[in-house]
């Protein structure tokens, strides 16, 4: 833990040399781009996720992959996790797509409304959950901040690669909605939510939905297929018709595979001195294309970069 | 004019009015929806965008029209409007579609690097015009400040309808890149957009890109079908293959349609008191469903409503 702890300290000494070194560099280079600041990313600076925290969706046209944010929402994870090893999803479908808001997928017989009379038998799953829309601030805990301001927040930033906001006064934080975020569906009821339907946001990060529904994880692989469907003609986006409606061939966790069969991604450290020149390369654009640069980066403006792993995993 | 702005102050202070009832009100009552809000409204408080500047892209898929704005980027108005009175865009498609970014149009012989050599003809259009990036802030002009802060810009409000972004040290204001915004692609030279690709903001708002490339407008109807399209294969989300490209089939000026034919929209006024409640509702948002409202809305978290109108149009 120590260790961890010094390897990030320096880490971050490294970001402040680096992006000093930036400053005092020829004012009219241009800066370099996301796949040349990769390019010189050190291993170490790269995770992989926990296989128990990682979800392969099959669909007809690929595979999406989705991180747990486990570690925030436990309770959802765990029952996300026995929803998958019963082979809850294989079958169900992906029943609404609204724009610039959210695809949701889950059982189409559901109804979105917190009758879940119409659900088929969770199994081992719980039906009912406690909210998890926040947690208390840990200093123990990484924590990556993102001084560029938030317009819904005091302080936002970077923990264990998701984006999350924080309040001091209350002593919480939350991971927020930003692109491509996976939240728990849900009824009125704030304990309705259970796992079983899960939605990813594909459009401009509607924050407002920050601590009003449970936060199950982020896809890392495939937002394509969920974004780039047709927008459903319901009211919120649902598909009006069965046939409208992607099938889910099959949810796995990664842990369940057989290890040949597991997806080989590494996810860059957000708090990495590589992520943190990522930050600063999007503030100070300036390149043959961009003649004015922001100087500001956005909280869900940045996509924690996730790349196919090729070498042999570290140990944990 | 003057009659103009004594209507937008009472609307003002209607809205002041409002908001100050609301929150006198019972907490608990929800938040009205914006149905409700936009039922309420006056048919004063919406306007017919005039149809000079009003664009109808026809799609195999639908119809996508789009608003100019022309107050803030005349010469590419211009531009615009003598390339689809030329027939300019029919039979060139939609060539980029890339993720969580923009969906771009024009000519599929166009290689996005500013060299125009490749493209048709312009005819009668300009293959260069000043950037228009900017304007001086005027005071004469509609402004509706949003109070909420803002990551990029030191101001931020809406102008006639659009979204837009302003530093008073300089003097100057932008319209911003928010979700339904339509820019000017170019090549590196600032000098290269012409009106003749065009793209459409279709995930978070990518805000390094105001003040870099010049807004032609927003779409005000068909976003689903931009939006909704499977996403390119190759660099920059570019279609590798022309048979993933969507045909367009034209390109019109409502003001050249036969009248019966215009399309019979209106947009509400970015000045007036149901716009104000409208952001209201999203600040302070409280019903069956929402138990903690976030108290701000952000500049790109809120969509101008558009109707079709059902009387007749008021004279200019």
């Amino acid at each position: 833990m120590l260790a961890r702890r010094l390897a990030a300290a320096l880490a971050l000494l490294a970001g402040l040399l680096l992006s000093h070194a930036a400053a005092a560099a020829d004012k009219n280079a241009p800066t370099p781009t996301t796949g040349q600041l990769l390019a010189r990313s050190r291993a170490a600076e790269w995770r992989t996720p926990d296989p128990r925290n990682l979800l392969v969706m099959q669909l007809p046209t690929g595979r999406v992959l989705i991180e747990l944010a486990a570690d925030f929402t436990p309770l959802h994870a765990a029952n996300i996790r026995t929803l998958a090893r019963q082979h809850y999803f294989d079958g169900l479908a992906i029943v609404r797509v609204q724009d610039n808001f959210v695809t949701q997928w889950g059982d189409p017989a559901s109804d979105d409304t917190g009758d879940k009379t119409k659900l088929r038998s969770l199994g081992k799953a719980r039906g009912t959950l406690p909210p998890e829309y926040t947690r208390p601030i840990d200093p123990k805990r990484e924590w990556t901040a993102l001084p560029d301001g938030d317009v819904y927040a005091p302080e936002v930033g970077f923990s264990e690669g998701f984006p999350v906001a924080r309040d001091p006064a209350s002593g919480q934080e939350w991971p927020t909605h930003c692109y491509g975020m996976v939240g728990v569906g849900r009824g009125n009821d704030p304990q309705t939510g259970n796992g079983s339907e899960l939605y990813a946001v594909i459009g401009q990060a509607p924050r407002r939905l920050d601590r009003n529904l449970a936060i199950a994880g982020r896809v890392l692989e495939g937002m394509p297929l969920l974004s780039g469907l047709p927008r459903g003609d319901g009211a919120m986006g649902f598909y009006g018709k069965p046939a409208q409606r992607t099938i889910i061939e099959s949810v796995r966790l990664a842990s369940d595979l057989p290890p040949a069969q597991r997806p080989a991604v590494e996810v860059l450290r957000t708090d990495s001195a590589t992520f943190a020149a990522l930050l600063d390369a999007k503030r100070h654009r300036h390149d043959a294309f961009y003649e004015t640069s922001s100087g500001k980066v956005g909280l869900c403006d940045i996509d924690v970069p996730v790349r196919e792993r090729t070498s042999t995993p570290a140990s944990p």
